[in-house]
């Protein structure tokens, strides 16, 4: 393993993140609040990642390991320096939890351990839902579309960023490729902005729920999330909106070089769509009763709906108090999340397409032993290599959640608290039920369970493989 | 298909069954009890399967998918038919529930929608508990035991039935090993219920216990299940039996033939092991403050994992009532179950081992991608077929787990009783938690969901794939 290389590497990423750090600084600025605790932690930031970050070692290549290493390493550390803002404001005194707050921000999950939001100074909030905006689109694409890093060798890097089994090459210049993302990413982000001024919300909370609905993160400012603004209009164009952050982004660049046929036709989006659709009817039919109007209705279903199949976790609603099918129907979007290359988190459609679509082709196996079946995706043949990748992804899936959940259950909350809170962190989903519903937060659990549901937001952002090879002591080992 | 054979030899189930059934009448009998509905059933059972069980057909070959289908049917119409004792004394009137309570005897889950058990008559009681008996070894190693069907074609049968991935062949000659392993369950069962009555155990109470235990289903005949008998020594007995039935068969046929080596040293023998006694521990650990001598802590916490990890589902505790992580640990337990090729249900030992071993293949594979990588079980290469297999069962597993709750949370439980329901029913455990607790059972299911959990007990016990083969339009076409 090149070990300089990625030390160099994560040097600049945390010089990065350190000059992100000037924009909550200056929401602070104009607010009249203290900018101490961005300036100590810029200072401690450029002390310790300047020399590696000057120093570019003479041998830059680095390998797929390596790659995995770096992607892992520099997503805890944008975490642990991330949350000494926290700390120094004094708003989560207790660095494991201001730790638990940053990861939750930065793998867009959402999930919360304050209980009270709305005191805190502004310039904090600023950086919490920033740290949404920063992880939506991952911390490497953003990385390829900065630094100088010749073709080849990135690839290995994208590969482990890029979220979920995509298909369709993009165009192979990986530097290009991510500055059009990224700028497909902005461009939305500040036309969502604009949409969110119109219906007249200030242009402080436009900001950060913009922030929060482009990463599909989920993080408010506000104590009730989204239902305290009562603003209708702003409901559905957040709705709407993380749909769209919920979408494989290679189909905006299909849009964008007019190939509309291959954007239209994709599979997984059409998947997508119908179970959107699907499951804001079957909520709005069992949640009928509850509400005066179908307008009032429909939105709030659409809304919980496209909250967490995007897996952003806003709320309008406390839906923990919505009939059992509505919520057994959120928990299932929770696990399925959106589509591959896109800012959402969850297992993603087109990784649940394979795997439906194999147990099929398990059943027509046996039942005509002789005949060939393959797997197809976007009407492709999907090589037996994805496929065992898509099932195997699925069983360490299981064993996380189940060792997960079976350690976090030492803090004595209710198995449903502590399933959905296991959930809602590996999916990067946010909020779960009972506890760690909307009307709830995270800050019961001790700052083990903190810690270790840290660890699987990262894990379920990273999709498992480079976080589990950052810990294996065996990659560290020189050969 | 051949549909004529497949009806000759399901007519030749029925029979069975019909004959079965004397063993209940004659515990009617005894107690001075009403024999008409045993006598009805079983006119109604001769007068459908003789005119099919008479008339062998010339072209007596089946394939594997008739096998599968066989299986399947087998299972179903032993449990339709089998309800009809139940419907005929008035003891549950309702057909759905009736068919429930037989197939969760059947498939030796012991699910029960009954609330009031100690009045009903005993020729009835001692029929539920008879189920799990018959259903223990399978119907179809019974079959293969009393049929006169040659070597090959009954190979397909044996293969639907046995389940999880075995490994280590047996005799060759199917027949033969049917009888082995059919002498190995009576002999073992014998035993128990002398040790039963060694206990002052009734006669009538060591009989249904011991049919319970060695199906591994859990129906019990006291309103509190095992508690009832504050019989300690039972208690340890029945754990350790329970345990015992949860091991792979082959084992003791090894043992029978002297080749101990091949019966100590198995792999998933050992991990099974392990897992009871961490299991014991951390629950004893965890629930030391409830009771008062250390032999209470330990019996009650050995007996439930036992209990629950042999998938039968006795109590002689309302677990639900145990600390949050007693509870996650007795869930992880439903979920893995015991060895493969035993009378317990769950995903087997075996497969879990797979699947665990597989998942950190790929995560060396990533490692070292040119390196080689085998998953072994018992020191030998599983072959990648196998390994496919295992995932994409947990795959369809997963599916129809979260499909069957999603459909029964229609009816309004709480998620954690859904989830159990669900959990209990697919691994063929029994008793879940909350309103399906050991205190509780399944009658305030729907007749929908109670159907749909009987399937699922069907489709856990049979390993999905032959139930699902039976319910594929496809499978009928002649070709």
């Amino acid at each position: 393993m090149n070990t300089r290389m990625i030390a160099h590497l994560l040097s600049i990423i945390l010089l990065i993140e350190a000059a992100l750090l000037i924009f909550p600084m200056a929401v602070a600025l104009i607010y009249g609040e203290s900018l101490m605790p961005f300036l100590l932690t810029i200072g401690i930031m450029l002390l310790l990642a300047l020399p590696f970050a000057l120093h570019k070692p003479r041998n830059s290549r680095i390998y797929a390991k390596d790659g995995f290493v770096c992607v892992a390493a520099a997503w805890i550390l944008m975490g642990a320096f991330g949350a000494l803002p926290f700390v120094f404001s004094g708003a989560i005194p207790n660095y494991v939890s201001a730790f638990f707050e940053t990861v939750s921000g930065l793998t867009t999950t959402g999930a919360s351990i304050l209980t009270e939001i709305e005191s805190l100074p502004r310039g904090i909030l600023f950086w919490r839902s920033f740290t949404h905006w920063i992880g939506g689109m991952g911390v490497l694409v953003f990385m390829l579309a900065i630094l100088p890093l010749a073709g080849g060798q990135t690839m290995h890097l994208m590969r482990a960023e890029v979220p979920g089994p995509t298909k369709g090459k993009l165009v192979p210049k990986m530097r290009r490729t991510a500055m059009i993302l990224y700028g497909i990413y902005i461009a939305m982000t500040a036309i969502l902005v604009i949409l969110l001024l119109l219906c007249r919300m200030p242009l402080f909370d436009a900001l950060v729920n913009a922030f929060g609905t482009a990463g599909t993160g989920g993080f408010s400012v506000l104590n009730n999330s989204i239902a305290g603004y009562q603003n209708p209009a702003a409901e559905w164009v957040m709705a709407i909106f993380m749909i769209l952050f919920g979408i494989n982004f290679n189909l905006y660049y299909f849009l964008l070089i007019r190939r509309w046929r291959e954007a239209v036709k994709s599979e997984e989006l059409r998947v997508f769509l119908i179970l959107v659709i699907l499951a804001t009817a079957v909520i709005a039919i069992n949640t009928w009763h509850l509400y005066n109007t179908a307008e009032v209705c429909l939105r709030t279903a659409f809304f919980q709906v496209s909250t967490i199949i995007s897996t952003a976790g806003f709320s309008t609603v406390n839906y923990d108090l919505w009939p059992e099918l509505s919520k057994a129907v959120l928990i299932l979007l929770m696990l399925t999340g959106s589509c591959a290359g896109s800012t959402a988190g969850g297992l993603k459609m087109s990784r649940v397409i394979i795997l439906v679509k194999s147990t099929l082709r398990e059943i027509r196996h046996v039942l005509r032993p002789r005949s060939i079946n393959v797997v197809r995706l976007e009407g492709e043949a999907i090589p037996d290599e994805t496929v065992r990748s898509a099932t195997s992804y699925l069983a360490l899936y299981m064993i996380l959640f189940v060792l997960t959940v079976l350690l976090i259950s030492v803090d004595g909350f209710s198995l449903e608290t502590n399933l959905t809170a296991t959930l809602a962190c590996i999916n990067n989903v946010g909020p779960g039920l009972k506890e760690v519903g909307p009307a709830g937060n995270f800050a019961g659990y001790s700052l083990f369970s903190q810690a270790l549901l840290s660890l699987n937001m990262l894990l379920g952002r990273l999709e498992i493989m480079p976080v589990l090879i950052l810990l294996t002591p065996r990659s560290w080992k020189k050969h």
